[in-house]
C-alpha cells in the first residue's frame, strides 16, 4: 500500500480499534486459480494471531496451502472529499478532489484446522466478542442452540488462524490540510452522511 | 469468492449501482514483492473498462506490469447479524451468528498511461462524476484551479484503465431466512445503525 509518512497510522491502539470495529476483512491469496478473495470476520487473538472460520464448501481452505502467505485487508469508513469544502480554495483555488479512508493490511501465514476442539474455540470467541457488543447482557450463547444442531454447524465449517508477519496501516484523513480546511472537511462530512468518519477525524491529534 | 447460489448477485443494474455507490476499490495484485493492495476510487467507463489514477510516488504502477491481471474488490455496507434477531429462534433455537454484506470482485488487465491527454481525461471524468453527486449544481471543475497548478498535479499522477475479464458479485442479505426472520433483520439493522443496509434489503425482490 502506498504510504506517505503523513498518512502512516502508527498508533497501535488505533490499529486495534479499527480491526475490532471493522472486522470483516477481505482475505486475499494468490492461488493456482489466480487471485482469490473472501470476506471473513476476523478476531484478534493475542498479539500475533487472527482467528476466523469459513464454510467447508468454501474452496479457500483447499486452494490455499497451510503456511501460505495471505493478506487480510481491513477498511474503515471512507468518503469523497470535495475541493469545495476547503475554505483555502477561495484564496488560492489550489485544491483537487480526494478520498479519505483508513485501511489496515495484515500479512501473515494461514493455517486451517478441522478439529472440533479448535472450531468450537474459534466460534466461541467470535460469538462472545460480537454478541457482547451487539446484544449486551442479552448476548446469544452457543449453548442456546441444541447440541446436535451446533455439532452439525461446526461440521460444516473450517477454522483457521493467521500468524501475523506484518501490519501496514494508513489513516488518510486530510492531515496534509491546514486547520481551517481540516475543520471544514469534518463539518462537511457530518452533513454529507459520514458522521463516524468525522468523529474519527475529530479524535485525531494533529 | 465463495458464492452459494442463493447469495449470487446476478442483477447487472445492482452491480453497477454498487460500483458507483462504493467506488473506493481495493486493487490487489501479485508482484515480486508479494501481494500488494491499494485503495483507489474507480469509475466505470463503458461496458468493459474501469478507469482511475494513482500517485506517481505509488510503486503500484512500477511493480505491476502492463496487462497483468489485477483484482478490484468493491464492498458495500456490511453488518453483524445476531441470532437474537430471528423470531424463529424462539421456536427452534436453530440459528447462529452471521455477517451480511455485498461485494463485487472484478478481475481484469491493467494498463498504466503517463500521457497528459489520458490523465486529463480520467481526472475530468472522475471529477464530473463525483462532483455532480456531492456538490450538485455547485460542482467543482478542473478549470476552477490555476492551469499551472493543474499541470503540476497531473504530472504527479499516473492514469490507468482496467479491461474487465470477469465479474463476481455477492449479495449476502439473509436470503436464506424466512420472511419473518428477514423482516426482523431489516428492522434490527435500522436500529443498530445500518439504515443503508436495511434499505438495500428492503429493495430486494425475494
Amino acid at each position: 500500500m502506498y504510504l506517505p509518512e503523513h498518512f502512516a497510522e502508527n498508533r497501535s491502539e488505533e490499529i486495534d480499534r479499527l480491526v475490532d470495529a471493522f472486522p470483516l476483512a477481505a482475505i486475499v491469496a494468490q492461488t493456482e486459480a489466480g487471485l482469490v478473495a473472501n470476506h471473513i470476520p476476523l478476531l484478534r487473538d493475542g498479539e500475533k494471531k487472527l482467528i476466523g472460520h469459513v464454510a467447508l464448501a468454501n474452496d479457500m481452505h483447499r486452494d490455499i496451502a497451510d503456511e501460505s502467505q495471505v493478506l487480510a485487508i481491513f477498511r474503515a469508513d471512507h468518503a469523497y472529499i470535495s475541493p469545495n469544502w476547503y475554505p483555502s480554495k477561495e484564496q488560492t483555488h489550489k485544491s483537487v478532489p480526494t478520498w479519505n479512508y483508513q485501511a489496515i493490511h495484515i500479512t501473515g501465514r494461514i493455517r486451517f484446522d478441522h478439529s472440533e476442539k479448535f472450531k468450537r474455540a474459534v466460534v466461541g470467541k467470535l460469538t462472545r466478542h460480537f454478541e457482547r457488543r451487539t446484544s449486551g447482557d442479552k448476548a446469544w450463547r452457543m449453548a442456546d442452540a441444541p447440541a446436535d444442531y451446533m455439532e452439525m454447524m461446526l461440521a460444516n465449517i473450517v477454522g483457521f488462524e493467521m500468524t501475523v508477519d506484518r501490519v501496514i496501516a494508513k489513516s488518510k484523513l486530510s492531515q496534509n490540510r491546514d486547520q481551517a480546511d481540516y475543520e471544514s472537511v469534518v463539518k462537511n462530512l457530518e452533513g454529507a452522511g459520514s458522521p463516524e468518519l468525522a468523529k474519527t477525524m475529530r479524535a485525531l491529534d494533529r
